[in-house]
């Protein structure tokens, strides 16, 4: 598949994303919506800020001769922004002040100097600089200071973006309606496969038994799920190897969306479709389920709130969570999820209220009850279930597996509908999705 | 700099990481942790699970001739993992079975089975492929059931290591320790200078002012905070710049750490130092304020839980916000943070309480009360202090900055001590950290 594509070049500049500082997200959002739209990203070259090694990466990303290219970062006014000198000297052009680009700086400028109470004509001294493009380009209308670059060279349709995330997703649908507009975009269909409670092993096992042709196949883990996700040309003997691989799957491991929805999607729709709410009580989680509700815009549908107790004293204050339970069973235990959970739900009156205890490490772990080892509840109207997990990885693993694991029980419990609650003695089902996620 | 310290390559592989499915954390990690030991990144490309393109990427990387070159992802069980396969014909090598490896994986794959009640002999038919490796190469102890590969081509050490982060973390000490024993990492210093209440403009001229030839200057953003990272040799000479340039920044901009160290760290110091609890009350953060708490290992000495009090209703009964209060002045004002703030520290008895209530948007916002506008509150013995702010860019950007913020807010609660607290009266005390960091 990946030479009928059209296909696209990231290149992303910063030392702060090759220090470990930060974590790139330009990429991964740009990379998504070029897939989107069947654009094939055959490379992303993270490089820092250094002019030789920046044009070098630019020169190589042009030299395989991709339909886009698409540069982030380095556009801003220190030192250490050359990315429009990078792009003149990569293409063998020289660098010009563009009247429509330092109009837009000129203007951008004065909005940011009214804010700030300060001097235009000092900040402009500054940012004027912003306006240099290399001869030939456009300025791409900017959502900050910094206009972006627009370029064709030769075959090859060139974009610079600034770095700062919002900024750049801001213009992304300016450069997306050229990219139109030239035809670059593609017709591909991807179709993602959602997976929850094996691992990458057994998945793989059943996508290497289905015979293929026409369609890519990729399998991604994350966070306990397994994502299989199939792209494909639009045509019908393509869909049909894609229909015959879905039908493999459903069968063999435990398919939870065959149309690409999130389980935080399916979890919103269940909730709003019943006019139902739900509340949180975590501990080793720490707020971090009531993150990923509120991620979502509109989650104030159905999303109430909670409790974060992460001492044990707050499970008692806040979540009426018995003394004498958490003494008996320990914090980390079937009961006090129980617990936690239908003390959420009384709190604030939610339909579903989720817990989790556990422990997420590095230190607290028990031969009993080792790092990983984590507890989940979901109360209800028809009673509240708990499971027990165990989850593999460091601190930062276990809470992700945890909050993920949350959801699922939710979406479980919707799924299970009007039919009876299972009671704490059938509690601790295991269920556990496996460890081994990845490269097993 | 660039060209005296040893530099690496680091590629990986994978489609997830290209369809922007699965931000990269490998990358961050490993350059993290080379750029600590004075090894200089100078690209990191990340590929498809193609062999074209990756045996492209290893050739381009290994003709850089850097010191080293890591490779991350591809060395699972499924079709589209290919890294052993790759690196053999990219150094022209012939894969072997390695009799070690071989022993590794057998050894992993019983586990496995035991755990999962599974076959073993049905398991090893797929993992065995984890123990071809390029000729000459040596295996890497898994974490999992995959080896690493351990190879030196020339005058570069190349390892490839798992995809999944916690096998990768595991693993790199094993091959930190190679580095080491070969001489590969130097001895540079680093130095980070972090700064909270303006932008990177305000940073960059203050950086650009300061005269300097033998130390290596970095800007980076991120959720509001500006960081200044000064990398040099081990030379007094060095050292001196370095000096200066701290001197000046002190001097100038709003500087919080000359170490270091972040705001989560000096924070949970400040807490311990004076053995203080705190606790959280948030809306529009849902929960973020309290992960972020949670993020750190032992956050349990000073960290007791909170409200997540989205809905109004939460805010009254978990909180105990008056319902005129919120009637009267919206639940996004100071006000209410005042209330909430409060709430949360009566209701946990905790020494501190931090409340977030805003838009975070993209709906909600109105005139009056604008998408990214957010009221924050730190109640604590001194009495309560509120702060307004408005953060730019998307509901995630937003609800980041809020977090960050409210760190910061706590910071400056613990640095004025034993001072007396601003009333209400005295709230709505701007100090907005700059909406313009990044590419200004």
């Amino acid at each position: 598949m990946r030479t009928e594509l059209p296909q696209a070049i990231i290149v992303l500049t910063g030392d702060e994303l090759l220090d470990g500082r930060t974590r790139d997200t330009n990429g991964a959002f740009l990379a998504a919506r070029l897939a989107a739209d069947g654009v094939q990203v055959a490379r992303l070259t993270v490089v820092p800020d250094d002019m030789g090694l920046l044009v070098a990466a630019l020169r190589e990303a042009l030299a395989f001769e991709p339909a886009v290219v698409i540069i982030s970062g380095g556009l801003g006014t220190t030192h250490d922004d050359l990315t429009a000198a990078a792009i003149a000297a990569a293409t063998g052009r020289r660098l010009e002040e563009h009247p429509e680009a330092l109009a837009m700086v000129a203007r951008r400028t004065r909005d940011l100097a009214e804010r700030r109470h300060a001097l235009f004509a000092e900040m402009f001294a500054v940012t004027r600089r912003e306006a240099l493009l290399p001869k030939g380009a456009r300025p791409v209308p900017p959502a900050g200071v910094a206009p972006g670059i627009a370029l064709r060279h030769e075959g090859t349709l060139v974009y610079a973006l600034p770095g700062v995330p919002s900024e750049l997703r801001a213009m992304w649908p300016w450069v997306r309606g050229e990219l139109a507009a030239a035809g670059v975009l593609g017709d591909a269909v991807t179709r993602v496969v959602r997976i929850f409670g094996v691992g990458e092993l057994q998945v793989g096992t059943v996508v290497d038994g289905v015979p293929r042709t026409l369609i890519d196949v990729a399998i991604n883990v994350g966070g306990g799920e397994v994502a299989v996700r199939i792209r494909h040309a639009c045509s019908g003997a393509a869909q049909a190897e894609a229909d015959a691989l879905v039908e493999a799957l459903v069968a063999a491991v435990p398919v939870y969306s065959t149309d690409g929805r999130t389980v935080d999607e399916i979890v919103a729709e269940g909730l709003r479709a019943r006019g139902a709410t739900v509340a949180v009580a975590e501990s080793c989680t720490g707020g971090l389920v009531g993150g990923r509700f509120t991620d979502l815009r509109g989650s104030s549908d159905y999303f109430l709130g909670g409790v974060i107790a992460y001492a044990n004293e707050a499970k008692v204050a806040l979540l009426g969570v018995d003394g004498d339970v958490l003494a008996r069973h320990g914090a980390v235990s079937a009961e006090v999820a129980a617990a936690m959970a239908e003390g959420a739900r009384a709190a604030t009156g939610a339909t579903f209220a989720l817990s989790t205890t556990g422990v997420a490490g590095p230190d607290g772990g028990t031969p009993e009850k080792p790092v990983g080892l984590v507890y989940l509840g979901c109360a209800g109207p028809d009673g509240c279930r708990t499971v027990r997990e165990r989850f593999p990885g460091d601190r930062a693993s276990v809470r992700e597996w945890a909050v993920t694991r949350a959801l699922h029980l939710l979406r479980e419990t919707l799924e299970a509908g009007e039919g009876p609650g299972e009671t704490l003695a059938g509690a601790d089902d295991g269920g556990a999705p496996s460890a081994e996620g990845g490269d097993a």
